[in-house]
């Protein structure tokens, strides 16, 4: 059973001012919340339809009740609410991956799965950014979230307390596969629609882009895509 | 004015049957729409709100109409039906991109705006890779698909009439940034869930991997991003 106060609070997560108020994030899926169970998150409550994570406890709740508090289209045998986690604010050492303001909960779920990929721990986003506790970037890390820290900051402060490299993706950059690239940097990707805001831009010393090949009436590539690209060149050594 | 006949023509092309029946596919934006007016596509029918492309003769129509038959949740100003081109088979040379059932719309049509960046004119789809002319793939290619051809084959017999390397994406395959590669070959990529099949897995000399730099827990790559990585490699020389 779920009661009405649960169903509230838990449709209340689609929204970021309650899961700042509550410290609170869904995960849905039995692959995705095992994921979460067994790592250093604290669970909050689990819900689950009959035979499904019993060993845990789960309060059982029917397919409809569980429609009720789903945020997917298809919902999926069990939803489970998990505590943000406080971060600390300790420095990590090596490659990092900055955003200057993603939008996109898409994009922002699928560069998290990159550094999980490429064994990036920390992700550093401006204020901006699409919340990483947002549903569906939860959905789209693949349970990647449990193993990258999410930092939220004032890019301008935070990159001017930095000794390593600051390289960013622009269009007009250097050749990313002419260019002398150091392991230890630091790489910045912009918004989808406006790139690098013109503060961060001042910090960056190296402006990057991966150079096209086709006519110059294509768009440019989407900043998971570049991001992907420009991680890998960074990484193949 | 759209008649209940044009409504009926429009919606039943969100399928794929009635697309190859009717020879048709549905483009919607402004923008989206002026790429392939500028191409080489033939334009079927246009539908436009008031102001817009009234030098092309557009069909005006009000805002209540074009949410009838457009297939996005938000309705994009204009909608335009274009014939779907018919393919030669020349062959091209130079790298080829090759997708053995990719099954997302969103993955195919970030891999044909890839395509387009790294100027490789045609894309090889097995025949249960999603269509290209799909409205959500449309959407997602912005515009790219005006400028890449998607050929639909059996990739047994395709590959078998080949003389470029065929090198595959597989888990176990060899680290791709330590693998020597030619510069004219054709790489495939597999199936979001199961990768490459084991009939096409035969015709691959070369299996390659994307090495993983994070703890072995991790979910693979997203194939549209291992796509990129892959293709980078192959294109930067």
């Amino acid at each position: 059973m779920v009661s009405k106060s649960q169903i509230k609070l838990i449709t209340s997560l689609s929204q970021k001012k309650y899961r700042q108020q509550h410290g609170l994030f869904v995960v849905e899926g039995i692959k995705g919340i095992q994921e979460f169970l067994d790592s250093h998150y604290t669970l909050h409550s689990l819900y689950a339809l009959k035979g499904y994570f019993e060993a845990q406890n789960a309060i059982e709740i029917a397919e409809a009740a569980l429609k009720k508090i789903s945020f997917l289209k298809t919902p999926q045998k069990a939803l489970a609410v998990f505590e943000i986690p406080k971060l600390s604010s300790e420095k990590e050492a090596g490659f990092q991956l900055v955003l200057d303001d993603v939008r996109d909960p898409g994009n922002l779920g699928t560069l998290i799965r990159l550094c999980d990929w490429y064994g990036i721990k920390t992700l550093v986003c401006s204020q901006q950014t699409v919340d990483c506790f947002n549903p569906k970037v939860v959905q789209a890390t693949m349970g990647s979230l449990t193993r990258v820290k999410v930092h939220y900051t004032n890019l301008d402060t935070y990159l001017s307390g930095q000794t390593l490299p600051v390289y960013g993706a622009f269009m007009d950059g250097e050749n990313v596969y002419r260019a002398s690239m150091l392991e230890d940097a630091i790489l910045v990707l912009g918004n989808e629609a406006n790139g690098i805001s013109s503060a961060v831009s001042e910090k960056i010393q190296h402006k990057i882009c991966i150079p096209q090949f086709g006519t110059s009436t294509t768009e440019s590539l989407n900043v998971a895509i570049a991001g992907a690209i420009l991680v890998s060149e960074f990484k193949r050594g």
